[in-house]
C-alpha cells in the first residue's frame, strides 16, 4: 500500500440531492478554507448518491489514499440515511446503539419523544468515537481518520469545530492576491516566466468578468512568508506593467 | 470492461481554487440540472487539482465507467491551464492546432493581439470537435464521450447549450416536493413505509431551518408521472396527518 500524503485529505460529499442539482452543496468550500488553516491540505472531493455499494468503495478508496478523510451526509434518521451503516460495512465492523449516544438524544428529544426512527441516530459503528452536535444532537463520529458528519452546513460546521483541534496539520499555505482589468491572454506569458523561476510558489490565475470588462485574479501560494512576498512582488510589479489600477484583493469569480 | 449504465454522467472539477476554498464551484448544481432535463443522470462529481497525474487518471477512469464525462476548468492561456494537454494524453493523442480554432481566435482578438499564449488555446487533441464559446471565443471540444469546458460558469453555461441537443438522454426523471415544519424523526417511521411499498419512486428527505424552527422537505422522483402522483398524494396526506401547514414546494437548504 502506497503511503499516504501527509496532512491529506479527501471529502465525500454523499446525497442524491446534490447530484440531481436539487442542492448548491456550500460544504465543499466551507470545509476547504478551515482545512487550508489547520494546513490540511484538500487533495481531492467525491459527490456520490445515496447508493451503498458507492459508498462503502468510496470510503475504502479514499481512507487509503488519504491521512483524513470528511464525509457530510446521510446521518439523519430517515430511510435514505445510509451513511453510518456503509462506514461499518467499509470497515467491516457493526453498528451498535452507543449509550452516550442515546443519553444525549434522550436529554435533547425527552424519552416520550424518542421513537425508533431517532434512536437510529444513536447507532454508530463499533470503535468510534463521538463528534458532538450542539445544534441538533444527534452526534457525527469518527472512525479511524474517516470523519463522518451531517448534511445541513450548520450542523456541518458546528461538528467540525468540535475536530479541528484534532488535525495534524503540516506547514500552513499561505496566499497573497493581486487583481487587474488584464486579461489572462495579455499576461500568461510574463507571469509563465515568474512561476518557472519559482517552481516552490504556486501561482493561479483566474479570470472574472465585472460590469462587463474583464479582469485576472492572481493568487500566490506558499508555505513561506518570505518566498511568498518575493513573488508576490514580482506579480505586482509584472500586473503593473500592463495597468496602474490594480486590486489587491480577490475579484475573481 | 463493464458496460457502462446508459445515459450516465460524471463531471471533474478541475481546479486548485476551488480545493483551497478559493472559489465556490458553481457549475456542478447547474450542469445536474440541465443534465435531469435531458434524461442524462449525474452519477458522480470529482473534484481535483491542477496536477497532470491526477487529471489523467481521473479521466481515464471516468471515461471508461459512464456514458458522458464532462470537466470544467483549465482550459484558459496560463501556465495553470493544463486540462487540454491532459485529455489528449488520457486518449494518447497529440495536441494540435485546430485551423478553426485558430481562425476564431484571430476574428476575436485581431491577428495582432494573437499571441502565443492566446494561440495555445487553439491546440486541440487530434480527433476532438470544438464546443464553440460565444462569450469569450476560444473553444471547448468533445473527444468520444468527454465534454471539455471552462471553468468560468457563464462560459461553461454556453458553451454547455451548445451540446445539449447531442446528448442521449433516458427517460426523464419527475419531481415533487412537499414541505411542513415536521422534524425528520417525527415522519419517518411513515415515510419508510411509504417507500417500501413504492421502490419504484426514489423518496429523499432533507431537513431545513427557517426562523429557528426545524422542518422536512420530501422529493418524491420518478420517471413515470402517474406513479409519482401516486406516492405524492401518500407523502402529503402522511405530511398532513402531522400538520395542517404543508408547502408545495421545497423549503430545504
Amino acid at each position: 500500500m502506497q503511503a499516504k500524503p501527509a496532512a491529506s485529505a479527501c471529502m465525500i460529499v454523499i446525497g442524491n440531492e446534490i447530484l440531481s442539482g436539487r442542492t448548491q452543496d456550500k460544504n465543499l468550500a466551507w470545509i476547504a478554507k478551515e482545512l487550508n488553516e489547520t494546513g490540511v491540505k484538500l487533495l481531492e472531493a467525491r459527490f456520490i448518491p445515496d447508493v451503498r455499494e458507492v459508498i462503502i468503495e468510496t470510503l475504502n478508496l479514499c481512507r487509503r489514499q488519504y491521512a483524513y478523510v470528511f464525509t457530510s451526509g446521510g446521518i439523519g434518521p430517515t430511510h435514505d440515511d445510509i451513511t453510518t451503516e456503509c462506514v461499518a460495512a467499509a470497515f467491516g465492523v457493526t453498528v451498535k446503539r452507543h449509550k452516550q449516544a442515546e443519553a444525549t438524544l434522550t436529554a435533547h428529544y425527552g424519552a416520550e419523544n424518542l421513537n425508533a426512527a431517532r434512536l437510529k441516530m444513536a447507532d454508530i459503528p463499533e470503535g468510534a468515537s463521538l463528534i458532538a452536535n450542539p445544534v441538533s444532537a444527534a452526534p457525527g463520529f469518527r472512525l479511524e481518520n474517516v470523519f463522518v458528519m451531517a448534511g445541513v452546513p450548520s450542523i456541518m460546521q458546528a461538528m467540525f469545530a468540535n475536530i479541528k483541534g484534532d488535525l495534524k496539520g503540516g506547514a500552513k499555505t499561505l496566499s497573497r492576491t493581486i487583481s487587474g482589468y488584464v486579461t489572462e491572454g495579455v499576461l500568461a506569458e510574463k507571469l509563465t516566466a515568474i512561476q518557472n523561476n519559482a517552481p516552490d510558489v504556486e501561482i493561479g490565475s483566474y479570470p472574472f468578468m465585472r460590469s462587463n470588462k474583464l479582469g485576472t485574479s492572481l493568487v500566490a501560494r506558499s508555505t513561506s512568508t518570505e518566498r511568498l512576498n518575493i513573488v508576490y512582488d514580482q506579480i505586482k510589479e509584472m500586473l503593473l506593467s500592463f495597468t496602474k489600477e490594480v486590486m489587491e484583493e480577490d475579484l475573481a469569480a
